[in-house]
């Protein structure tokens, strides 16, 4: 996600609105978890709500790289990074088709 | 985020420990909102987690990308596409420097 | 919940610690959302974490007073008023055994 | 929040409507969340939304009578259990007028 077409756009968008300013990295936490809940909803008695994950996804995912950038990260690669922690924390042979805690593992 | 590093990485770690049956929409849904939570934790009373955030971003895009993959959507185009619809929703001339709701503009 | 034990317990809690400094409403609200996240977590895969639903969801609880009391509010109170408005937008008779939103009843 | 007249208008406004098949413990679990967040919003840039936060902050009180009504606990006591437990790991003299977590205390 570190490409530039992306990235490039939604700096875009936000200096074209002057929004930086709002975009503290507590007040983009509170707005993916905002966004979180909205797309739970989606899901809050069935899957009824599954035509509209596509557009609360995106939303999610978009203060999600709001924040990358304004961390100064990659999302890619702390993706990436976070994944070999978490193959450590969950050998493929004990993890292997449970959805058990790494510490009852 | 369509580029296949991070995405064939992440099918490999879950095909390796057969996770993608618990993998339902609705389950990484809730999952993106427990890791959203744990984000928002590095910013409860001020900004002293922020050391951890970049660990619990990665945790929240990770289930995001899953989620997209799950639902055979490309992360960059979904984002793109509601950054459009964005556009429309918030005018810059009318959205310039205000964090006012669309419908209150 | 607006009996005297538990909100007086809650206030002097609160007052031992001198907490009430960090009990902005925006900082309270932040920390419902996080405890939600940890009540969910319980129900992520399975319900195989229900064992520790209760406490999570007493830590909800427990901000959703503090934040009661902050607001200068009554518990019950609002929880019974809410209930009406909510009886109006949810007929008994059109909602009657569905789970659809008012707006599509 | 024992009380009976609160218990029991919950009750009859979800007996009226047969919505006690929708109400599992992860379906309010997962209410609690998208509820949270929308109290969050109240709180997203600033604190402009304070005004909506009342009614908000009801439904969030609502899911969680449900849930512990649903798992037969009694709110109140769960809230005094849970207070004893925080008591013994935040010590009134260790935690005065800090908001470190216990494990850091």
């Amino acid at each position: 996600m570190h490409e530039k077409p992306v990235r490039t756009a939604l700096r875009e968008f936000v200096a074209e609105r002057d929004w930086g300013k709002f975009h503290t990295p507590e007040n983009l936490a509170k707005s993916i978890s905002i966004e979180a809940g909205e797309l739970l909803e989606c899901f809050q008695w069935d899957d009824s709500g599954l035509g509209s994950a596509e557009d609360e996804l995106a939303d999610v995912l978009t203060y999600c790289l709001l924040l990358a950038d304004r961390l100064g990260l990659d999302p890619d690669e702390i993706v990436l990074q976070k994944l070999e922690k978490t193959r450590v924390k969950y050998p493929a042979a004990d993890a292997r088709g449970r959805s058990t805690k790494y510490d009852r593992l």
